[in-house]
């Protein structure tokens, strides 16, 4: 956002408090503000210190962010961005989520399924290519139309021998104001180094998650390779022992995932009032579900624990956003910005004449949106809740019906490239518990009828006479999708074996795939599309007002976020900006979730306890960003971002300084743990050998 | 509300469709609008008719409305409203919810624990002597001041012999425009006749609730006795078999639970952002929790089946409420009328005069509201969740630390004749089933330290050093409330016993007192003071504007409701207002919850397949209704109410003609069943014989 738009929006949080919003954005590489950054900090990076950043951050496929740290391509993450690795590779004999795992040797490191990692090469700016193919399209068919065009300019950028080691991705960034080619070199060979005992990984487990203090060793290691062997990787960042101290400018490198700025106050009330509502009631159910089935046994335990804590750090995420949304105050920040540009924009005859009234556009195809939202959300957005083996049937369907067609006639994401991606995916080999299996799809099968109800014709084709349990007990019992060759049989025989088959899972997710596919298009049709030619108005309209120089909503690319490490004062509470080792055993009462790991009691006397553990900064991030480098000045890694507090959350929406703090576990203490508590001297080796 | 509001509120409704609200309103029986209703459907009831059915009418103690139906102290009411005696009277060998319960003679008719009837026999003003008592007197001191004064006003009425047979509350209507005192007679011996099998009483479960088509025998018979006699009723409604057709005019007479309809739009809005979304994320999570737990055995099953139905309802109801005010068409009905109302003061100088600017003084309390939810719903409003046990152990605590104390610095509602009541409740024995409390408890826990976090001071002292978990499975393990003795012992020794009790549920409840008590305190003087002496003063308005030809929100209190029996279009389908028992055995496709009861399937050919089973009418009702008396014009009992459509869920703010419905279950139907599968010929002959 430019200096104009700033300085409205920091006059209502100065209202509010003496804070400012001057860290606020999440820049593209391509255009960091640095001028602006030098104003404030009286420092801004070179683009020497710019490139070898961009090089230097990794994006993992696990929807986590990452950094190379050594030159044979070793990788510095979260605990919990590997610890679905981890969780696939452990048994209820070696359960590496209990101990933790280190790789003693290079040989030890271990394969983790489905893990790929990505270096962003590339920005090329496509958009006048992507908005010359739906110029004078109407409204309805504009989302297939420009579907179909991204598709040939990634292909054509991804095409011949680039076509394996390299992704080519059209982002849309504010809002379809600018279509921009991104370009990864990919490496789909990644292991896993280390990663510590779950009890550090997660400390203070879900009640501490998205709070400060906090005490977590939330890092990880991982290593690229390629052709069998660690990929070489001269550009990296360099490790460093020191922690910035309180108002030292510090750096973020990720990928935050989305983010809801640029949407209209009527998009915030829907995305309130109906999909945060909706899916936060739903996740709540699968979340009691899960914590009751948990107490089975110990195998259930084992095998609910990935999927209890994904569910509620979205829960918690999402209800940061709810928290956000439901504050007056909050709102009213949305409210003026929004009623600042509509007021510029009427005061612009000629742009008003252009534009017209996208607002007015936007709310009426959200009157239609309330109409489709929970068809669409049933029976295509959220179908087979988490069961992994439904969602499989349902690709598997998917991608033959849409194989057989035309790409004019496929739905948006199912070009050829897309489709090879999926059914790459579809032939991992992940550990797959039966008893999950069932509870996701029993849990989407009755919220569907719930929420639809029993005399919804979609909802009576999906279940015939069958009960939710009953149908979900006899498809999961029955199907062979658990079997990787069957699951490849299916996938080599196309449409025909998909159409022959008797698998239960496949028999339902053919029957759904009518209903599914029908609303998919409706909503792309009626809403989809039109919302999105009237947000590309408003981002012209804010590109006429505000110049170029603000930053695009999250797309789960590639951002340089700036800031400095600074606590904050929340309720008379003022709240440091770094925790100590120390404090760490003073927080363990021996109490899930605060139990210390046996391996940091034995040790504890020969730790430093002043050591900075987790630290707060400024810097604007969002989900996605976990895993993100925190750096320094000097381009040094300090720190693995791990978290935001429960303030940041409402950054989906805005970013507020006063509160708004990005969560890291320091390099300095990752680095006193490696040696002194996991021996780890062969990682420590490659650490300081740059 | 009278003529002119109507008119305003109609008009915004006809906008929408060709439908009114012609039928709105739960009108007390001292102020019962017989000329309206004459005007609309040229009849309308007698003093005669009103005396009758007012002294018909029956309050159970379950939250749930009945009728008297024979000169024996006959009552007709709901299965789901025995639902609860049922289980309590159950056991794993002896299952009444299973096989339903049948009475063959007087002598087998079983005490339901705890079950109490009541029969309104007065209803005196007392506006002037309440409103002198707070006269003058600051805002953050009137909530407990009113409450005082109340209890006097409630001792006076009901004293000396007067006291056993009957209760007096005083009720506040028009959110203290009114304050009246309501004088019941009370029957504290409550017997079971007859109830259905759960799969009769709830056929179609869950998913059907709050929808229509409907095919429910949601009905039971209870019996009141007094000195171990069924009591004498000579006034009670006419038992009839027919059936009112479409267009009838039919009334419910009942006890709706409460209503919001006369609170300001931004009441609504925290309602809809903090109340209920906070409730319905916890209430899902412990549905999840009752779902999973119940698949462990035979005996968990039963053991969580009634409060799961119980939370799945609340969710349902509470769900509906939501889908009304996140409508904004819906919303925008309560925002005009509300518009109205102030323009309509703003034109009225001396009415401006006195009254100020109520809405901006109710705006200023939700702000602090907002500031102290959290803490005041989980320290305090919901403390323990569905634990019994806990909620045992917290009354004997705060009535030993409140008896202590002079009235004028009790909470509100601790007057000696309440604390009596409640402490004859805390004796009452009914099943405690250990697994269910430690889930209630442990979840109360969790999500107090989730939502407060576990750096919240009173998180801190509630806690100590344990874990939800561990702590919730000591105290329910280790207490001795389980005992009615103890229970007892605790009572009658007062606040030392309580103060030496060792018991962990005690220990725990006393830990917590002083932040709840606290947090209930500042809530009343800094929340629900300011907010009742702003509601008098639009009340005030209201009456000044519209007259006192209006009815009040629902209070818990007898309340007639008109009518007419008819369907419902929404969105392009058409919903006839009656089914058949014919369309029961082709609903019921033996998967559950749709699942035909043995008794129906072996008796089916000796049915009248066209009996009008459940039906539909157009009475404004709400949850507290369940278990009305449907009266036709002569005032004889066609049906019992059971349930509302979902478009009745937004009834809680609003009523829409349009969509609103009540749902009853048949006499017809009902006499069918008792005479054919049931073979209560006892029963049939007491109904026949008036």
């Amino acid at each position: 956002m430019n200096s104009k738009f700033l300085l409205a929006a920091s006059l209502s949080a100065l209202l509010l408090s003496s804070g400012a919003r001057a860290d606020e954005g999440m820049w593209t590489f391509d255009a960091f503000p640095a001028a602006k950054m030098k104003s404030t900090y009286g420092f801004a990076p070179d683009q020497a210190w710019l490139t070898k950043v961009q090089q230097s951050a990794v994006r993992l496929s696990v929807g986590c962010s990452a950094s190379l740290v050594s030159d044979t391509g070793l990788i510095l993450t979260n605990w919990h961005c590997a610890s679905s690795c981890v969780a696939d590779l452990s048994s209820a004999e070696r359960d590496y989520g209990l101990k933790g795992f280190l790789a003693a040797t290079l040989t030890d490191e271990k394969v983790c399924p489905g893990m790929e990692a990505e270096v962003l090469v590339s920005i090329t700016d496509k958009t006048a290519q992507v908005k010359a193919a739906t110029k004078g399209v109407e409204a309805s068919k504009v989302a297939q139309i420009r579907s179909v065009a991204i598709t040939k300019l990634e292909e054509e950028a991804c095409k011949d021998a680039d076509k394996d080691l390299f992704r080519c991705d059209m982002i849309s960034l504010f809002r379809g104001g600018q279509y921009k080619l991104y370009k990864y070199r990919i490496y789909k060979d990644v292991r896993l180094v280390f990663s510590p005992e779950n009890v550090m990984g997660f400390f203070g487990g879900d009640p501490d998650n998205f709070n400060f203090p906090r005490y977590n060793l939330d890092s990880a290691f991982l290593r690229a390779y390629e052709n069998g062997k660690p990929v070489s990787t001269p550009t990296h960042l360099t490790w460093t022992t020191e922690t910035p101290k309180d108002g030292e400018v510090v750096f973020v490198a990720g990928n935050p995932g989305s983010t809801e700025r640029l949407r209209t106050t009527s998009q915030l009330k829907f995305e309130r009032d109906y999909r945060l509502l909706t899916r936060q009631l739903v996740r709540s159910e699968l979340r009691g579900r899960l914590i009751e089935y948990r107490t089975k046994n110990d195998e259930a335990k084992r095998s609910a624990e990935e999927t209890l804590f994904g569910v509620e750090n979205s829960f918690k995420a999402q209800y940061g956003q709810q928290r956000a949304l439901m504050d007056p105050h909050f709102f009213a920040i949305k409210e003026k910005e929004e009623a600042n540009l509509k007021a510029k924009v009427r005061a612009n005859p000629k742009l008003l004449a252009t534009i017209g009234d996208p607002w007015a556009e936007i709310d009426a195809a959200l009157t239609k949106q309330q109409d489709l939202f929970l068809e669409h959300e049933f029976l295509e957005a959220r179908a087979g809740s988490i069961s992994g083996l439904y969602g499989a049937a349902r690709q598997l369907v998917r991608i033959a019906n849409e194989r057989a067609k035309p790409l004019a006639e496929r739905l948006p994401g199912f070009s050829d490239a897309a489709i090879g991606q999926t059914e790459k995916q579809l032939l991992t080999e992940t550990p797959i518990y039966k008893d999950m299996e069932v509870i996701g799809l029993e849990l989407w099968l009755s919220k569907a009828r719930e929420y639809l109800t029993a005399d919804n014709p979609s909802i009576k084709r999906l279940l015939g006479a069958e009960s939710p349990e009953g149908l979900a007990a006899r498809a999961i019992a029955g199907t062979k999708l658990t079997d990787k060759a069957a699951r490849e049989a299916l996938i080599k025989g196309g449409k025909a074996a998909i159409d022959a088959s008797t698998d239960p899972l496949i028999v339902l997710a053919r029957r759904a795939e009518t209903d599914a596919r029908a609303i998919n298009v409706k909503m792309n049709q009626e809403v989809n599309g039109p919302i999105s030619q009237a947000a590309e108005k408003i981002a012209k309209a804010r590109f006429a007002i505000y110049g170029t120089n603000v930053y695009p909503d999250a797309t789960f690319t590639l951002r340089l976020s700036y800031g400095v490490v600074k606590g904050w004062n929340y309720a008379g509470v003022t709240v440091p900006a770094t925790t100590t080792i120390g404090g760490y055993f003073e927080r363990a009462s021996g109490e899930f979730p605060y139990v210390a790991a046996p391996s940091w009691l034995a040790a504890k006397s020969s730790l430093d306890q002043s050591t900075p553990f987790n630290i707060v900064s400024t810097n604007d991030i969002i989900g996605g960003n976990s895993g993100s480098p925190l750096i320094d000045k000097q381009g040094r890694v300090v720190g693995a971002v791990f978290d935001g507090n429960i303030h940041s959350l409402g950054g989906n929406y805005a970013y507020d300084g006063r509160l708004n703090r990005t969560v890291s576990v320091t390099t300095a203490s990752i680095t006193e743990a490696l040696r002194k508590i996991y021996k780890a001297d062969r990682l420590v080796a490659e650490l300081k050998s740059k």
